[in-house]
């Protein structure tokens, strides 16, 4: 037997996948053939969902088939929304999530079955909707309230979050979001739910064990870090005094920069900006933060481009959720809630296609056997 | 870049350990260098604790220091228990586990923290006891219970479940099977953990993620379905008959035999074997089961051994168990209760001396570039 050792498992192939081709030297990604610039520009999230599950984009009856089963299955268990109501405010929005779908684990725990998967997947990102819709409402102060069906997915969820309506924009805005994140091959989120999913555990929890890599700061956090900068920030004219300071003397990691695997512009960034440009023009506050953030990103590349370092998907997409009316600490909720897509259609693809235990090896380098010692003795 | 494609990563290392050696050959297991059988002989589940955490086995004052942190962190948030108490009585428990964990990063969210993380790692384990001992309760229709501090861990733990006292040879097999489950390496559990620690997220949502992995029947679950086996049979004279129709003709997998380490006997499962006998002497249901499961295991044996298939760690564990007073549900949550000790000592192993983002590949083999046409033309 002849073992690997990859640290982080970065040459590592953990399967095979039909969902998303990433060429990181050219700035390309596409969810099942399909351009990711398409995708947003003519589709919608429900297309999309379509196209992940069942491998092409839907005709009309087949996407009403969607909505329809989207829309029926907002609600969750009684419990589940007593659950969010209870924790203090300052709860971390992802942990609430990972306690929701581990109820959600608990109480219907699932079989995997070919003939129902793809049904519960889109039942899993319906729930995914009002459970992030509550998560806000909870810790706002306000009441519970079940997503209920609009035009769109996105209408519906931004709704149900803050009981007003929106423009065509913001909801367009919102549902190139939801498209953009919903996949990006086997990052850590992806790979976590992948290793549950090898044990059969049930789809829920396999969402759970992504959640819970999600959260990391080295993940899906960096989108509210990134933003964090542009509020610390605070002005335009400030950016390149704080940049010298911060991040060449004070030697700190740009957020919001640089990938594992682009060694490009992240094509998902380029379309996160062009609708955070669009979205703040009618918001001030977003537009200070979006001229920041653009300054940032000149003088951040101006640095970095021999390293080949450029901004990823997570510069800009808190400009756009911020113009929304999403506070920072809803920005990797947010990112759930379109990227569980992706984490379902990858968990389908495994358990149905490729299934194997994964059960990797640790190198022992600890001590030689040791003779025990009574505890008096010691 | 050379990539390597190993299904289930078999043959993939993912990380460095001082924790756990397994010479799955010869059946040896020892954690920091101790045999499995001198620390279940002659230490205790709260040594091995500090043992895992802090590299060598305790003096007297080591060993009241961890006693005490244990002690003084059994307590958890109320609306933890409010959750569980909510669930429907059939909510499958390591599910419960789940949500619970989920809401202990929710509200706490701790960063990592070298000088704090053996402490919170301690608080987990105490934690951990009385979210356990409350998901029987809760589903037994008793009521809520922080666990209290009794002579050791374990006879406070069961003290708890089941306010009774119990004699020293329970509390000695209840202590034992802290010990033996505690780790055993980088299973699917750990490394699913390990890989929400690669992003930094917090130790609780790491404990999530393992959590999420080991309830998947080829993980954690299988001491369940290895004992549903016993109860299936249902006699001892009827043990060769179900073998011939289920295993052999009907092509089944028998539960609990065989392992992706061990191609000999499973040390733990001799240590399993030997408490069940013992307790299960003093209760007639189990001691049927027990003689189920010795007969099977002969037969097992004798048809699988040019495999090198023999009984692992989950065969016997159900009969101690049970013996104990446990429901069969509860197992899984039984071993995840001494499990998450081995979790969180990788966790801090892997964060604090080789961390990585863990972020393998997937090799793409669906459909190349589509051109996209509208829904009206679909």
């Amino acid at each position: 037997m002849s073992l690997t050792f990859s640290r982080g498992l970065e040459d590592v192939i953990i399967k095979e996948t039909s969902l998303t081709y990433i060429d990181g030297v050219n700035g390309i990604l596409r969810y099942r053939g399909y351009n990711i610039e398409d995708l947003v520009n003519y589709s919608s999230f429900e297309e999309v969902i379509y196209l992940m599950l069942y491998g092409n984009l839907p005709n009309k009856s087949q996407l009403e088939e969607v909505r329809e089963k989207l829309y029926r299955n907002f609600d969750v268990p009684k419990e589940l929304i007593s659950m969010i109501y209870s924790l203090p405010k300052g709860s971390n929005a992802v942990g609430i999530l990972e306690s929701a779908f581990g109820m959600l684990a608990s109480i219907y725990d699932p079989k995997w079955d070919k003939s129902t998967d793809r049904d519960l997947a889109i039942s899993i990102i319906s729930k995914a909707a009002t459970i992030t819709a509550n998560i806000y409402r909870a810790k706002e102060g306000l009441k519970p309230k079940i997503v209920e069906p609009k035009k769109n997915f996105a209408e519906s969820f931004l709704n149900t979050v803050f009981e007003k309506s929106f423009s065509n924009d913001e909801v367009k805005a919102m549902d190139a979001a939801l498209i953009l994140y919903v996949d990006h091959e086997v990052p850590a989120s992806t790979t976590a739910g992948l290793v549950a999913s090898s044990t059969l555990s049930d789809m829920y929890s396999c969402v759970v064990a992504a959640l819970a890599a999600l959260k990391g700061p080295l993940h899906g956090r960096a989108a509210e870090d990134a933003f964090n900068q542009f509020v610390e920030i605070n002005s335009e004219d400030k950016v390149e005094s704080w940049f010298e300071e911060k991040i060449i003397k004070g030697k700190n990691r740009l957020m919001g920069f640089g990938h594992r695997v682009y060694k490009t512009y992240d094509p998902r960034a380029k379309i996160f900006k062009y609708y955070s440009e669009k979205l703040s023009k009618n918001n001030s506050q977003a537009n200070i933060y979006y001229k920041i953030a653009s300054k940032l990103e000149e003088i951040g590349i101006k640095n970095f481009s021999d390293k080949k370092i450029y901004p990823n998907t997570d510069f800009y997409s808190g400009i756009l959720f911020y113009s929304l009316g999403f506070p920072i600490y809803m920005f990797t909720a947010l990112f759930a809630l379109s990227r569980v897509l992706g984490w379902v259609a990858h968990f389908i693809e495994y358990v149905e296609e490729q299934h194997r235990l994964i059960r990797p090896r640790a190198i022992y380098v600890g001590p030689e056997k040791r003779d025990f010692r009574p505890l008096n003795e010691r």
